[in-house]
């Protein structure tokens, strides 16, 4: 963090190639993001043309504070969906209520995001573990293709997980709108069609492997140009085809909408979700891209980067946004060079929303559901469940939980029921550490575990090795197993943990050590330790612990068993190996 | 849990000397528990019988079902006081609803507690860090001794926070009762003085140590006697002096107060916060004295007994229970020798019930008050604040919000806080595992730290050893760290990650794993393993993982390295230790 603006690393050295590579990548990618950009609006419950100022400042935002090259950052579908169910909540979709309190929701997801990277808190974003975001996002693809469903026949489709959007469907089954269905229907096809054979199609026509996969990633922009085209022709919007009408033409002054208590207090939980799948998602876009060019991305800056997009994009007159995949991909494959890309890209879209809109009048809101569908569907990975379940049982149990409820209740809930699995099987593990009761190697100085090893014991000795950092998750495990295999033993006089691979000993396990010490002392067992580590001994050394103990810390484990022996005046004996 | 009812244990063993004994204890503590009874129910807002009823039942299922032998169940302060709260929200103290909820609470406390017991979800109370209870225990305490001065003064009292407390001392300062104030300080000096002195005069009078030790518990009975009767004789109820007052006599009809959907949601929270309270404390005392007598307490089962003591309160018209520190000391120190004694003690305190009720006419609420705040005085520990700053900030940071929270904001808010610290602490640690990357002792087989050591590498091969399971919450770590080092070392060609400390694969590190390999092949660099334990292997053989990897999986370190520079025609160099 000591060398300043990522922009003063690039900046310095940014020449007349550089920026030829970058105004390319900024053309194809401007005209590839225009449709997606009206679309995720769309889903966001956003008026269309908010798709393209959210795709404005926050792409400048990011070029100037952000440590990816590639990253483009904007609406993204998961993201959109999460704000509509959101702002669901609180506001009508279509009111100017509805629009400042998405600008509110960027708002606070961007604080929340450049406050956790200020504060180097990237370390949160681990609470959603791989198979919670494939769960999350594989149900949140299947809920937004069935949502756009509506869009893409002319039904009206309420709420945000699939009871509500299957029941809105089968009411609305009724009052169909043909055209829109046809218009959409036949979008479909043609994505899919292009999506599938466009690449090979334009390979096959001369194009370089680069440019035809280019080509083939512009198929929404040619469906989106084609149906507002026969939209106008056959004028389809008095027949009932839903359009984007007419859209304000210019910019939204900037402004900065703070949110009243009630309001944060009302999108404090989304905003939490929002920010830590947002993270996530274009994290890990952001280190799939810079892999390939042996770029290092810092996830902390990236916080920084991210939530300064996303405040960008509240002042902007936008949502909430974050990496996508898609638009990084094409700015990569296009030749972007820097993150200057991202801001020529950010005048390339200006210009569009200045002089586009009018264009848009026609464009049938069908079209750019199927370009939706089409998008996430690629999403949609039930594989994971199978491989989850192959796996192991708690690794299934976070993604069915995720995605269950995430279908079903909803994306916050979804998202928070996978957290809060994820985290219990973390503390499972981490309350069961491996621990061993030890005994000697013949003839050796070793101390391996009795059930393994043929080993020797000596009478009224107890060695016990636990494997792991001794902390606040394990301090009552560590408890019941000493009390256990000590009331197992009652010959037991000694009792010696070796501590050779514990790291650390939190207040916890402190004072679990403590209580074991005067618990063993009133049934008449001393306490010692072997083998504690320079930074542990140290950290024992403050506290009162070393001074109560009623035996006493060794340096080996076998030094221990020898003094203890000596002292008793016993011989070791060797003990068979348990079962 | 294979040999059935703890109770079919101790049961057959069972005869007139153990009797003997039990009952003794039973006398002694159906004595002290009366006026203790009478004041928490107070405490927890409901009418004071029902301290008496909550020591029944839950004493005859504990009996039955837990695994101390010495441990008596039945209201405590802290408990009290987070029933008062949670109630508190949802009805008027005094009313019939108010004792509902109260009973709803109990049920959905026990429950919880005998559901998490029989899916052996024990491992949960470790949610609850020592320092976190620390905390929360002193916090409690000194709301309840802050809340207990109304009642001595006779001041209206409301709120479960230090603001509103003191905000309503303040405000009633004016309306004190000087009578009451008199009896209410007068019970607390002798109750101090007894506290401080009684063990020693008893002893000087001849007692035996252990008689002594008994005899001064029984101060707060005795208080309540001359209390009684001083209020009797001088009729100062008529002179504005609270007194519990006439209650029905006999026994409330068994019920099973099954609450319905709204309830249950407004108690849930509450509900799980009293359990896991509930739960540690009692398993804390069960151990303490358990390890006396060298006898072993399943945790699992513990939930379970605890469970239906809450239930068989709900029951007989109480609330929430657990085991309490003070009347299980006294419990094994008259020689409670089985679960039996409990049952013995249900039998004392439902004749007081039935008999003595008559007795509690002029029994001033004023001398509870001071019987609870002597109590709770004890469980006040600030010296945890010093010794948590002393040993790492982190603990620190978990007591300390703990404490705070709970004083200011309520105990719900203080114990959900500090469950929150803990996690995000455990998570932070679990999320930076200790890690090295090695290079070869020279003329060894072993490789070291080359930040500690002085070994050699191989150009172009990197070795990173990681000492922990792989799992979500180190997964980005690992992938940092990776990219990191390759990114700073143009030369690499070759990632060996010795495994030799790991003792665990989830599915996230798994798709992490992938994920290193498929970015290290995109940037040219192949990607190993070595010193892969035997069931981490087992595990990754039914993945595709091993299928992709670019390169290969090594037995030893050593192998790895000599196999890689051999097919790299590199001599191995030695590199100095980095700073």
């Amino acid at each position: 963090m000591a060398d300043g603006l990522p922009i003063l690393k690039w900046g310095r050295a940014y020449d007349r190639t550089l920026f030829a590579r970058d105004a390319t990548a900024a053309v194809i990618v401007t005209v590839m993001l225009i449709p997606q950009s009206l679309a995720y609006a769309l889903l966001a419950g956003m008026p269309a043309q908010a798709g393209l100022y959210a795709s404005i400042l926050p792409l400048i935002a990011y070029a100037l504070l952000g440590t990816s090259t590639s990253l483009a950052v904007g609406p993204v579908a998961v993201v959109s969906l999460m704000t509509a169910a959101a702002i669901g909540n609180v506001a009508a979709p279509g009111t100017a209520d509805y629009a400042a309190a998405a600008a509110a929701l960027a708002l606070i997801s961007g604080g929340l995001l450049v406050a956790m990277g200020s504060l180097r808190l990237g370390f949160i974003a681990n609470f959603l573990s791989h198979p919670v975001v494939s769960g999350f996002v594989t149900a949140s693809a299947l809920i937004i293709a069935a949502g756009q469903l509506g869009p893409l026949f002319g039904i009206d489709v309420r709420g945000h997980a699939m009871p509500q959007i299957a029941a809105s469907l089968a009411e609305g089954a009724g009052g169909l709108n043909p055209r829109t269905a046809a218009l959409g229907l036949t979008s479909l096809v043609a994505l899919l069609a292009l999506r599938r054979h466009g690449r090979r199609g334009l390979a096959r026509l001369g194009l370089s492997d680069r440019a035809a996969d280019l080509g083939a990633r512009m198929g929404p922009v040619m469906v989106v140009v084609a149906t507002t085209f026969v939209t106008w022709v056959f004028d389809l919007a008095a027949e009932g085809v839903a359009v984007v009408g007419a859209i304000p033409q210019g910019m939204p002054r900037p402004s900065l909408p703070l949110p009243d208590l009630d309001m944060m207090r009302a999108l404090a939980v989304p905003a939490v979700a929002i920010s830590l799948v947002g993270f996530v998602e274009s994290v890990s876009v952001a280190q799939t891209l810079a892999a390939r060019r042996r770029e290092r991305i810092e996830p902390d800056r990236e916080l920084v980067g991210l939530g300064a997009a996303n405040i960008a994009s509240a002042v902007g007159g936008g949502f909430p946004v974050t990496g996508g995949f898609a638009r990084s991909v094409v700015n990569f494959d296009a030749g972007a060079a820097t993150p200057a890309a991202g801001a020529l890209t950010a005048v390339g879209i200006t210009l569009a929303a200045l002089f586009l809109t009018p264009l848009l009048v026609h464009l049938p809101k069908a079209a750019l559901a199927a370009t939706i569908i089409v998008a996430v569907l690629s999403l949609v990975d039930l594989s994971v469940l199978r491989r989850a379940w192959a796996y192991s049982p708690g690794d299934f149990a976070a993604v069915a939980t995720t995605l269950g409820a995430t279908l079903f209740l909803g994306v916050e809930v979804g998202i928070g029921l996978g957290v809060g699995v994820s985290v219990l099987l973390l503390l499972y593990r981490a309350s069961r550490p491996h621990a061993a009761i030890v005994g000697r190697v013949p003839g050796t100085e070793h101390y391996r575990n009795i059930r393994r090893h043929a080993v020797e014991t000596a009478p009224g000795i107890l060695s016990i090795r636990v494997d792991e950092s001794l902390q606040f998750a394990n301090a009552r495990f560590l408890e019941d197993l000493i009390y256990g295999e000590v009331a197992d033993r009652p010959d037991t006089k000694h009792v010696i943990l070796m501590c050779s691979a514990v790291n650390d000993i939190d207040l916890s396990a402190l004072e679990s050590l403590e209580t074991i010490n005067e618990r063993l002392r009133d049934a008449g067992v001393d306490f010692s330790l072997s083998e504690v580590k320079g930074p542990v001994s140290d950290k024992l050394a403050g506290s009162h612990f070393l001074g109560h103990l009623t035996g006493r810390v060794y340096l080996t484990q076998h030094q221990a068993v020898c003094d203890l022996a000596r002292r008793a005046g016993l011989p070791a004996r060797p003990e068979a190996p348990a079962n």
